[in-house]
């Protein structure tokens, strides 16, 4: 019998995480949150999204999912059109007019959307990666929006990377139940962090068996640098080493400073500029291509047509997708998709609240059905909240291992729920 | 004595104009709506902003007031420092990952912009227009955040450009009152119009005076190739016919049609691909060169780095600035000046609720202190909702009269406000 979604719940919840100086950046500061769905069905399975967010403002998210829940309420998943259905959130005739594809209204139906794709995994028994990477490649093509995108990729170019990616599928699926997927730590090195904590985090993650770690910049240059070259003294020269910038430099900042940055042998600059520029990372690029600096981008890239645009203009040589800041897995989809056909390796933005959880799926399936390669791939790795979930990431010597169980793996504990619901649970009052 | 901001109110007020078809076009269709702000201030005088919304999701804009209006309440006007006020509304560290800088957080960040600037402008006893134009160059320098834009222009060029608009300000001032501010219309060619009242309408119009008109497309072509010959045959070949595609096609698409529809001799293409593409704008744009269709857009481009890049691509020559989708006055400075300096005339979007109240303002100050042209300006005029104003636009045969009364001209009538206020208004009971 075919499951039809019931009702549309939505929790505002938020972590007090400010205080301790974690995630704390160049720009961003605030309280680690989640707009969290939970869709309640005919069959009694739920299925579980959400977007992450900063704290103030996660009500506005949660409306979002609100004024768009309409659309959910009553769909039954049996010959859903694909397309039809990620129109129907991100193409709103009403609501479309506060994006368009951006934002609130955007990062709301990537909630919205991963939750019914959550939904259809648990149905059919499988966690994400592998229901991803077991379809039909017809099915994954009509599930990909092809509108403002068809100039940089066409419904038989995407046919042909799937397809092909059949090819070698059973290798590295071994290779990844073998030896898990290859991550890199985000955690030692928040602007917030002392110099001494910095150091301390770095060798615990070190003797972890870390061999890659990011910092971040932004900061006086002069404290940018000589944290650069504390972390570089403690890793040595063949662990690598990226930098994030969070958007806080303008274009010719951006280079004079990485040009100062690059004595520490940066792996890659992320996000040197705001996020909407083009053409900025595209002259940073060809700027610090000498230097072997990479730029990366993409958590906060509004949506599809963005990352379009940073690969026609050869913009970023990484791209970092984020789970939920596009409207999910369908849209996501397409930026793999696009990635491939550019041949710039995708190394998901991760951390925050449920991410880690989130982009393992997308990178093994990336590894076995699209990208499939490992050279340059490695998830984001933070080891914050990772408890308030029902089955988190389990992460090993600096590698992700498969999660096994069905789903997207973002289902939050209720009792984490209900202490954390903003503003009315204990940890709020 | 200083004037304080002691509160910040705000109305989801909606007009209900989707069943008439008014403002219907290939993409948006929904209730003109405004998220409207009024300032209370220890002086008593009241200062007014609004954003244009499309109906569902008005309430997410003013729940982004309500998260922002700390930053206004307390706030004295005295010594603001403009750019910290502005990066209050635009950065605030927790709600910019919202964004950055677009959407529903930075269209009640232009509600809230615009309502502080209207307060100024009523302190000072001015129309917004003669506020602006009369400033010191330093005072509007200083209004500007370069940040992220300053590989686009600089303070020194901003400051040149505003001294330069000193020279021959009084001739360009009496023009404007002798003659008015060049305008076209929206009203004859919506898409949910049947051709006999695109006709009627179009008839009407040249008898009006217009000599420039707008048509929507993105229907079926041939339908679009119909209406468009059908208003052509009315206006005859001098008149300027502009035509609009609200962002429906492909790149290719756009192209396609671009070529099937120049027979109608089209002065510009508006919004012809995704607002975000900058790319493929500068693809179009040049593709279209040859014949003498213009590319034009700027209504749903984000802020001033989304401009800034259609400047530096060559994506457009007709600048659209919006009032409100961007973070109001401080932002459409920096785009004004920016398109000063790359020669692209500023020919604002308006219509929507209250938008001609506010462009004209803009307009007329970018004639006077900034372009310095009346080549290729227009201002867009829709005969829609004026009367719920208390400074309503005056146009007469073509031309915008220049306001008199001072302010932004936004503010509604509280009996306006009071009918249509969703949804415990009586128009919505």
């Amino acid at each position: 019998m075919a499951t039809t979604i019931t009702a549309v719940d939505v929790h505002d919840v938020r972590f007090p995480t400010a205080e301790a100086g974690d995630g704390s950046d160049s720009i961003n500061r605030g309280d680690y949150s989640a707009t969290y769905v939970e869709l309640q069905t005919s069959s009694g399975v739920v299925g579980s999204g959400l977007t992450f967010t900063n704290g103030r403002g996660n009500e506005l998210t949660c409306g979002a999912v609100r004024a768009l829940s309409h659309h959910l309420v009553g769909l039954s998943l049996e010959g859903l059109d694909q397309v039809a259905f990620f129109r129907s959130l991100t193409a709103d005739p009403q609501v479309r007019w506060l994006g368009p594809e951006k934002g609130v209204i955007h990062m709301a139906a990537g909630a919205m959307v991963n939750a019914v794709w959550d939904l259809r995994a648990r149905l059919a028994g499988k966690p994400m990666w592998r229901f991803l990477s077991e379809m039909d490649t017809d099915e994954l093509v009509n599930s990909v929006d092809f509108r403002h995108i068809s100039d940089a990729i066409t419904p038989d170019e995407a046919r042909s990377i799937l397809d092909k990616g059949r090819d070698g599928y059973g290798e590295r699926l071994a290779l990844l139940q073998d030896q898990g997927f290859p991550s890199y730590t985000t955690s030692v090195g928040w602007l917030g962090y002392p110099d001494e904590k910095v150091r301390d985090l770095t060798r615990a993650a070190y003797a972890e068996g870390w061999r890659a770690m990011k910092m971040k910049v932004g900061g006086e240059i002069d404290d940018d640098v000589r944290r650069a070259r504390l972390i570089r003294s403690e890793i040595g020269p063949d662990a690598l080493l990226m930098m994030d910038a969070n958007q806080i430099w303008d274009v010719d900042e951006a280079i004079a400073n990485m040009e100062r940055l690059a004595e520490a042998d940066p792996y890659w600059i992320e996000e040197p500029t705001h996020a909407d520029d083009v053409l900025g990372h595209a002259r940073i690029a060809s700027a610090l291509a000498s230097r072997g600096i990479r730029v990366a981008t993409g958590e906060v890239a509004a949506n599809r047509v963005i990352f379009k645009q940073l690969l026609q203009a050869e913009a970023i040589r990484v791209c970092q997708i984020d789970a939920c800041r596009v409207a999910g897995v369908n849209e996501v989809l397409s930026i793999l998709l696009m990635a491939a056909k550019f041949g710039v390796p995708v190394c998901p933005h991760s951390g925050g609240v449920g991410l880690c959880e989130y982009v393992q799926h997308l990178a093994i399936f990336d590894f076995l059905r699209v990208g499939t390669s490992l050279d340059g791939r490695m998830v984001e790795y933070v080891d914050h909240l990772h408890e308030h979930f029902v089955d988190p990431v389990s992460v090993r010597g600096g590698r992700y291992l498969l999660p096994t169980a069905p789903g997207y793996s973002v289902a939050m504990k209720p009792s984490s729920v209900a202490e954390f619901s903003f503003p009315e649970g204990p940890a709020w009052r």
